[in-house]
């Protein structure tokens, strides 16, 4: 398949979740107006975006819901179970344990790690806290492929090499700093305080 | 001033971050090399975006960090205190109240609610969770500028027209869908899940 754009990715993640919408409110087709109408796109973007993966919908019938959820959700691997790992038992590797939205989509948190042995042994969800003592050996032992990073920014890049070191190939950085990391790795930055910042600005700016 | 796009808005929010670490470090000044480097960013782009607020930095000398921080900080917003509220005091909202990188920038937490009456009285990080009955009076009376939301999907298009009804502005939204809002109000999704689906395409498509 032709490489597809970060930008193409977050809007089928989007369209997803409309067609989840759709679906539990017993809609069998949609158009690809209404989708747009959703995710405040344009429909000639929907299009162009679908058109990509071949046609999906018919001129004038639209798209069947349930069938363009499932291609969506082969194309972004939401079809297999992924296996999760969160560094850092803080209020956010706590939430993250109990965030459904990734239950639903596949993602599956096997093993949470923390350095501060105050915190090792609590459970978490039927989740035990482990040592990042043995981060190595947990991340192989529970095969795990993707890793979550919630630990504080100082400590971040160090988690985020020995979690490459073992094995990982994609990581989700919570702490507030740019992780470093070579080709073939994939690092997504989640910066919640950047998000409010752009909203500061606005606020600040705004005349 | 001129205004500036979304992308350097992120970029200074990252250049800021950067400087606090320069700076709890006893680094006095930095050359643009450096701060692209530790942002993954060219510096050329650096140089650019910060010649974009008159020239800060000297040829061959570099920017003094402390300064530069104080001037980023001011055209962010980060000078100011914002009061935020956030409705839904699940996993998330909990999370929240307690991030500490929200109130080392000056976004200050006043108010909680939540519709789960079983919720309504307990206490957060000295927080009082309120009834989202009494929404447009307590965002009145505790004067909020900035509201998280933090509920569930099906709820968050109410809520938010109800924050935006009793004069909030900025809304940074959790919830998986895509909030609509009239001109004039800055709505910022942040979506977790499709950061995680964004690595779950590149571990499926990565051959």
């Amino acid at each position: 398949m032709k490489k597809i754009s970060e930008s193409t990715i977050r809007r089928l993640s989007k369209y997803y979740r409309s067609l989840e919408q759709l679906i539990a409110r017993n809609t069998d087709t949609v158009s690809s107006d209404q989708l747009a109408e959703m995710d405040g796109i344009t429909s000639a973007q929907v299009r162009k975006d679908l058109s990509f993966f071949g046609t999906f919908g018919k001129r004038g019938l639209g798209y069947n819901t349930r069938a363009l959820k499932e291609q969506i959700g082969e194309i972004l691997g939401l079809s297999k179970e992924w296996r999760v790992a969160i560094v850092g038992a803080g209020n956010i590797g706590k939430a993250l344990v109990n965030y459904g939205e990734f239950r639903k989509q596949g993602f599956q948190v096997h093993l949470i790690m923390d350095s501060d042995h105050g915190k090792v042994g609590q459970t978490i969800q039927g989740l035990t806290v482990e040592s990042t003592d043995h981060l190595p050996q947990l991340i192989k032992k529970q095969r795990i492929e993707i890793a979550i990073i919630a630990v504080p920014s100082e400590a971040a890049q160090r988690v985020a090499d020995e979690l490459m070191e073992a094995g990982v190939k994609a990581i989700l950085n919570f702490a507030p700093i740019s992780i470093k990391a070579p080709e073939g790795i994939q690092v997504k930055n989640e910066n919640t305080a950047i998000e409010i910042e752009a909203l500061s600005y606005f606020l600040t700016n705004q005349g």
